[in-house]
């Protein structure tokens, strides 16, 4: 097992395979020692994680949500270096976008849901640069959608 | 003509030369071989395609109006290779903003019309990453803006 | 000082220092000569600058407004070049995010205040690619938040 899968199963935390992709975009493109990841939406073992945050889920309800976007960045991560998640470099970016109501402004709160995570999980090659906003609405009606570029070796 | 013209020209598509900026921003700029795409909003030959999906349009003219920002993006890549397209070695990453009404689920589907027509027009080297968000409003009213990252020999 | 402080000293511009990371993020990232940098919020010597453009700002103050992200912007690709901001290649990407009403479309005359001044300050280096939509709401409740992309010698 790598040292970062040890690290996330103390945490609790088991990588879920990567979804087929559902249509003509892919879950990730590697382009030399940079990996794109594609929009990850709030999702766990009992599915989607719905709603507008600062209506239907408080902001530690939406920072909750932002962390499984991060595991299952992370679980795309690991595909893109082909099974061997510890050739991580870094994570470079996230832009992490909210499904708020229009007078919400705890995005960077909700958001550190996964900027921590990804520190606890990574350690210093854990932080980041990031944007946190709010979109006026998200796919399925999802609380939390992120997306990430990481570094790898 | 180009692989990829004839192509496009078979799917009845003609690139349309890039509109001169009209401000202090360009429509791509080349880092070594990445292009960075500005964001193109929806429109046609007849003019701006405008409105909130869900409500001034369908999810399908939604799509719609997401394929001719791909276009628009491809006409930029064509400028960006010095009008030999041929060099793109692949699509690597969109963001799709739709303007939605603030309950709109069908994000993907909208930019759907943009991911499927890069992978009909380009095959393989269509596929990419992606995020599909609502936009809280768009430039001129627009109902999609979509940017993109491309890889280029 | 370097060529492009005097400059941006005519301009009556000092660049702040960098704000210390509130969270498990940073305010910049840099790979190989690539420098992300995490969206900068709309504030001044007063202190953040808040409110939805198309209601409690117009489109002139929200360019004011844009305008201060990019000195934030500036200040953090000074410190990501270690203190010689005349390492810079050319500003690469901006993506600007306005809090706005629903039905506002001057979105790219709020982000000029931005893109203007990258200009007026750096002259073609500050030329750029770029997207400029609607945020559903911002962080904090100000009214633009914008992230960078700058390539570094």
């Amino acid at each position: 097992m790598s040292k970062i899968e040890a690290k996330l199963s103390e945490l609790g935390v088991n990588l879920p395979d990567v979804a087929a992709p559902a249509a003509n975009y892919v879950p990730y493109v590697v382009v030399g020692d940079m990996v794109y990841v594609s929009g990850q939406i709030s999702m766990n073992e009992d599915g989607l994680i719905l709603g507008k945050v600062g209506a239907d889920l408080d902001t530690q309800a939406g920072a909750d949500a932002a962390k499984t976007c991060a595991i299952s960045l992370l679980a795309a991560l690991k595909a893109a270096c082909g099974g061997d998640i510890d050739r991580l470099v870094r994570v470079v970016k996230l832009v992490g976008f909210v499904n708020s109501t229009p007078d919400f402004t705890d995005q960077p709160k909700v958001i550190n849901g996964a900027s921590d995570f990804l520190v606890e999980a990574l350690g210093d090659k854990g932080r980041h640069a990031r944007s946190a906003v709010s979109a006026g609405a998200l796919p399925l009606g999802v609380a939390v959608e992120i997306e990430a570029i990481f570094q790898i070796a």
